[in-house]
């Protein structure tokens, strides 16, 4: 038989028959025998209602004392799951991060996982306990609480399941999968069936919130097999179907990945575009404009910069809304430095990016795409690819029409023949 | 300057604001040169909200994973308590009862306190940071989460004083001290300035709640020294007024205290009391009478024997009024077996207690406390006594007048001069 490790978000443990429900499924694949490992976030609203607790104390609450204060959503659903299991007549133990000692490094409200002493979950799994981990939350070396960020418990999973070797990760959501593109825009959307990891970081990295993506690039770098699937469906189901449904997150390529060109396509409009014009083209001016902004500690995301003329070159970037006034004030102050002619801000763009491993090996992707856009009237500001994806900076008004004229153009409206035999 | 262990409970932490009254009044401790560790309890409403979530899953909850789940609300405190005092700018580091290794024994939900590691609560302190500490929990040795059970965070306090050899454990409450007796119940009750650990055992086992008996009685056992007193005056009045007020509970008795007779008068209407009538008078019968019940888990409070006549006796005892039911089964079995002659029940009493060192020295206590309650026209039911203490059972319906009989007739309604010079 198999180990697993499930892991319950917020919204699938949000209320008492919520999490009877959770108990229901995971009894049901232990007493398929299975050992099992669940990892559960805090009930829905709890982990806000702590840290607006936090707020309300201080503007800019202690690092430290707000992991104390947020670690406590998950240690209630541990301690309140392991009691519905029980009722179900199987065994079960909790543990905080503290108590498996899940080392991370002291980073507090966004650590890093180093290290989980799997002795102690061993000898309960041997002892045929379910075992209930709270996810988001570790220890440091001093024995400080910290927590990994919001979408924690996602990596609180998979990392346990590298450091146990589990057989599957099964990343239970409130969606049923990772689909083409979001089914809200777009209802034709389909469920992958697969996806690489690569594919999947692209995805992810592009605004598809199903995953963290921290915990891809964990599993990526583990090899542990992901697979994302529905806690809403009934727990009933047989275990067979339940573990060939959702997607699969795979790090082998197989021979259906590649008939498709693109996997999916990926949004968002949380970016805004910063463009620095009539820069004077000579080396280390990226490194100038770049630099004020990595030390105010701004995420730049896509970057562009054109081939100069008269001298002269335009340098463009992405960073978060949020960032956009910080980000200006900061390159006024750049723009005299290196004589730049004129800076420009723009918060209403979207970015989007066609994802997929099939694109390596096949060229005009791009132009098809570029095309397909043209058709609609619809300009391109930005571009920028990678091996697997090309990303495209276009007006936000623009971003249902791109998004739904791609995944038509690209086919991926129409159910695949392989991945609907899988 | 001194090391202060001060504790503050849940009403005192019961909202944002108060929170943030706490941490003034810490802070000013600190700020006078103190060193302060401070134990909290959760917030008001927050314990009973976490077990009601637990009871809502399971009739009977697995008590390890009820420790998991109610051991978070002191934890959110801690977080947020640490938070407000950072706020006022002084330092602040705040534990669970697992990372500072209060060591306890398993019995979860009401586990005693073994040992604590001090080592890194001195380390703080040396370092100028306040050391707030979460009550109510500990850890056992196999690092599971364990709770002392209600009021727990009293006995946290004294156990923290008792490791770091406190100067003085203060513990803050809604009340501004011990008094004589119950002021809604007899508006002359007087505050007492101090009170010895002995009486403060009597007056809690009689009821009188301001202290939790465990955390008086490891008060005692190291002797800590223990003062109870408000956390609702204002934080801002001087620190050498605060030191003098509250109830100062000591391990020496003094000239002064040897002037009063009684230091108070504590009462209770939880208990019931149970006769078994016409018992052969042999010896063993009050094993086999008390075994059974014992056996049931049943606490037996006050036990009185009356001199047998014709070969039989009355045996009586009072139990939890929750638990005359279940005692009344027992002894109907019990009656037949010993063939005693009936069984009677009555929960419609009350037990009174008088209580003073002075009383040792002194005969004829009893007899004017007899003398009032006869003055009242009240029966005694049962008497007891202990060298420091004389409790009777009466019919409820008379309890304020009885307590306000004694109290006048022991002279508790003046200002004793010695008192009012502390």
């Amino acid at each position: 038989m198999a180990l697993i490790v499930q892991k319950y978000g917020g919204t699938s443990v949000g209320s008492i028959d919520r999490i009877q429900n959770v108990a229901r499924r995971v009894a049901k694949w232990r007493k398929a025998g299975n050992d099992v490992i669940v990892v559960v976030s805090a009930m829905s609203g709890e982990t806000n209602r702590l840290i607006e607790l936090a707020h309300s104390i201080s503007a800019h609450p202690d690092p430290r004392e707000l992991d104390v204060v947020a670690s406590t959503g998950e240690q209630v659903t541990i301690g309140l799951l392991s009691m519905a299991l029980m009722e179900l007549g199987t065994r079960a133990r909790s543990y905080t991060g503290g108590q498996i000692r899940l080392l991370t490094d002291s980073t507090h409200t966004k650590a890093r996982i180093l290290k989980i002493d799997e002795q102690r979950i061993r000898a309960d799994l041997k002892g045929g306990s379910i075992v209930v981990v709270a996810g988001f939350q570790g220890v440091d070396e001093h024995g400080n609480i910290t927590t990994l960020g919001r979408g924690g418990s996602d990596t609180s999973g998979v990392a346990l399941a590298a450091a146990l070797k589990a057989d599957e990760c099964q990343i239970f959501t409130d969606v049923d999968g990772v689909y083409t593109t979001d089914p809200r825009i777009v209802p034709e959307a389909r469920r992958l069936h697969k996806i690489t990891f690569e594919e999947m970081l692209e995805m992810a990295g592009l605004g598809s919130k199903v995953l963290q993506i921290r915990a891809v690039e964990f599993a990526g770098k583990y090899q542990v097999r992901l697979r994302v699937l529905s806690s809403l469906t009934e727990p009933d189901i047989a275990i067979d179907d339940e573990a060939h449904s959702g997607t699969l997150i795979t790090f082998e390529e197989d021979a259906q990945m590649e008939d498709a060109l693109v996997s999916g396509i990926a949004f968002n409009r949380d970016e805004a575009k910063v463009s620095v014009m009539g820069v004077p083209d000579k080396p280390g001016i990226a490194f100038s404009i770049l630099d004020p902004i990595a030390k105010a500690n701004i995420e730049v995301d896509v970057i562009v910069q054109n081939i100069g003329s008269e001298g002269t070159t335009d340098f463009s970037f992405t960073v978060h809304r949020n960032d956009l006034a910080r980000t200006m004030d900061i390159l006024d102050k750049v723009r005299k430095e290196i004589g730049a002619r004129e800076v420009t801000g723009d918060d209403k763009i979207c970015k989007l990016g066609l994802v997929g491993v099939g694109m390596r090996s096949h060229v005009g992707v791009a132009s098809k795409m570029f095309q397909a856009l043209a058709g609609e009237g619809i300009n391109i500001q930005m571009v920028s690819t990678s091996e697997i994806k090309i990303t495209v900076v276009i007006d936000e008004k623009y971003m249902e029409l791109a998004v739904r004229t791609l995944h038509k153009a690209f086919g991926l409206d129409e159910e695949v023949q392989a991945a609907a035999s899988d």
